[in-house]
C-alpha cells in the first residue's frame, strides 16, 4: 500500500507548520530550504526526515535525534560541485580573473607588456585546511596538475592521507608555511572562530593565493584585508563572516580579489543528484533498508 | 671547444640587427619576443634559430627554412598552461564569474534567492574546435569531470580520437549543435576568417557557453554580441579580432561575459619550461642530435 502524500508549499509560518504537523502527524517529511524548525512534539509521530539539502542544525533539535529520529541530507553527493568551485577559485586567483573582469569590463583596460602577474597551478604546493568530502573530491580534480598536496585535519586517519597521496601537516603553521595555494575548507564550529588570522596568513609564501570555500567565520576578514594590502596576497572567496556580504565590506574594494556570492553549493543543474539520492533513501526507508548519509549525533555535533 | 657567445639586449632597431648579423655572422641565434625579422642574407651563416616562444612567421621568412635553416620553438611545452586557462574560462563561464566579479566588486551586489543562474561542468557535452596540443592537454584536465567530448579537426587521424576517447564531429554544424560547452581552438589561418558566425552560434543548445582561447579572427565578434544579447549565450574570451581589445568594443559591455587580455599563453612562472627545452635543443644541435619541435615547411604554413 502506498503511503498518503501531502504536498506543502513553502514558505509557511512557524505557527501553520506546527498546526499542520499536529493535524497530519506525518511519519516521513521530505523537505528543503525554507522549512521551519521542527518542534519536539514531532517525536510522537515523525520517524524519518529526508532533507534534500545540507545543514540541519536549525531545522532539527538535537533531542529529536537522541529520541530516535532518522535524518538524512545531501551528504557527499554535492561535494563534487563544491570542489569544482574550489578549483575555479584557485585558477581564478592564480590568473587574477577578478581583477581582469573589472578592468576589462568597467575600465576599458588591457594588459601592459608581456609579463602579466599570473601563475599556473602546474607543479604548485597546495595546502588543504580540512580533508572532508569536498577536499577529497578536490584532490581528484587537481590530480592532472601534478601538484604537491598537504592537508591539516587531525581527525582524519593516516590511511586516508596515504590513499589520497596527501602529506599530513601536523600543524596549521606547517600547512600555511608550505602552501603556494591555501584552500580553506575547515568547518564553521565555534572552536574555529577566527582561527585564520594575521599569524597564519603571515606564514604563506610570497605569491601565495588564499581561497575560502568553507565557512566565513573561520577567517578574520580584517587580517585578510591586511595581508592583501600589505603583502599583496591574492584572494578568492565564496563565503564571508556576514552573508550577504555588506555593501561596505573592504573586501569589495581590494585590488587582488575574486568574489562569488556563496555559489559553491550544488549548481541548480546538479540538484537532481540530491533528488535521486532522496528518492533512493525514501525507498530504502519504506523497505527497512539502510539509509545513505544518516546523521548520527557525532555528525550532528560536527556539522556547520 | 665552447662556441663564442654574444648577449644582445632587446629592443634593437632593424638596422642595428642587420648590421650585427653582418658583422658577427652567428651560426646559432637564441631569441624571444621583440627580435626583429631575419634578412634573407642570414642564410649565408645562420644554421639554427632556437626561438624561446611560439609564432615565428614574422621573424623567419619561409625562404630561410626552404634553404635549410633549422628553427625550433616552444611547441607543445606551453600547451598545458593554455589548456589550464581554457579550463578556467569554461568553469568561469558556467559560474558567471565575470558577472559576479563586476557585481560584487563595483556594484555592492549579492545573489538574490537560492537559485543562481549557474551550471556545473560535471557530465556536460564539451565540443572542441581543433584537436591540437592544447585540446589534447585540455582533454586530460577535464577527465575528472566525466564529460562527453567531441571534436572537429579533419586533419587529425582517427587513432588520435580513439586514444583520447573523443567523438569525431564530421561537421562544425554537428559539433556546435551538441556542445553545452564549445571551446574554440582553431588556428588563425585565412581560411578560418569569421568561420564562426550567426549560423554556427545559433546551433548551440540553450544554456551553452562559448570559450575562445585560439585566435580572435576565427570568430565574428558582431555575431557573438548578437548571440549574447538575443539568446543569452554565456561567453568567456582570451583572444580578440583586434588586440588590444578596443576600449569601445561592445564585448566589454555585454551582460554575461568573462574577459581576459590574452593571458592564455605560458604564465611567467612556467617560462622556465621553455628555457629548459631550448637548452636541451642547443645541446642536441651542438652534438648533431635530433631537435625537438623542429619547424618544417608544413608546420610553418599551418602556423598562426
Amino acid at each position: 500500500m502506498l503511503p498518503e502524500l501531502l504536498w506543502v508549499e513553502a514558505p509557511l509560518s512557524d505557527a501553520d507548520w506546527r498546526e499542520l504537523l499536529r493535524e497530519k502527524r506525518p511519519e516521513i517529511i521530505l523537505c528543503a530550504w525554507e522549512t521551519p524548525g521542527l518542534p519536539l512534539e514531532a517525536a510522537e509521530h515523525l520517524k524519518y526526515l529526508c532533507y534534500l539539502c545540507g545543514s540541519i542544525r536549525s531545522l532539527v533539535p538535537r533531542e529529536l535525534i537522541e529520541r530516535g529520529l532518522k535524518v538524512t541530507n545531501w551528504g557527499a553527493v554535492v561535494s563534487n560541485t563544491v570542489a569544482e568551485c574550489a578549483l575555479l577559485l584557485i585558477l581564478a586567483a592564480l590568473r587574477r580573473v577578478g581583477n581582469w573582469s573589472v578592468a576589462m569590463r568597467t575600465q576599458g583596460q588591457w594588459k601592459s607588456g608581456r609579463h602579466p602577474d599570473t601563475l599556473s597551478l602546474f607543479g604548485r604546493r597546495v595546502g588543504l585546511h580540512g580533508l572532508g568530502a569536498i577536499s577529497r573530491d578536490l584532490v581528484r580534480l587537481v590530480e592532472p596538475f601534478n601538484v604537491q598536496l598537504s592537508a591539516y585535519s587531525p581527525s582524519v586517519p593516516d590511511e586516508t592521507f596515504e590513499r589520497l597521496n596527501v602529506r599530513r601537516s601536523e600543524t596549521l603553521e606547517d600547512l600555511f608555511s608550505r602552501a603556494d595555494v591555501l584552500v580553506e575548507l575547515a568547518p564553521g564550529k565555534p572552536d574555529n572562530y577566527h582561527l585564520v588570522g594575521d599569524d597564519l596568513l603571515g606564514l604563506l609564501p610570497p605569491h601565495a593565493v588564499f581561497v575560502n570555500l568553507g565557512r566565513g567565520m573561520v577567517v578574520d576578514e580584517a587580517a585578510l584585508v591586511r595581508a592583501s594590502q600589505q603583502r599583496g596576497l591574492h584572494i578568492a572567496l565564496d563565503v564571508y563572516e556576514t552573508e550577504p556580504l555588506p555593501v561596505v565590506s573592504p573586501l569589495r574594494s581590494l585590488d587582488n580579489i575574486t568574489l562569488l556570492p556563496h555559489l559553491g553549493g550544488p549548481t541548480p543543474d546538479r540538484r537532481r543528484d540530491c533528488g535521486e539520492l532522496a528518492l533512493q533513501n525514501l525507498e530504502n526507508y519504506l523497505a527497512s533498508k539502510p539509509l545513505t548519509n544518516l546523521i548520527d549525533l557525532g555528525t550532528y555535533d560536527r556539522a556547520t
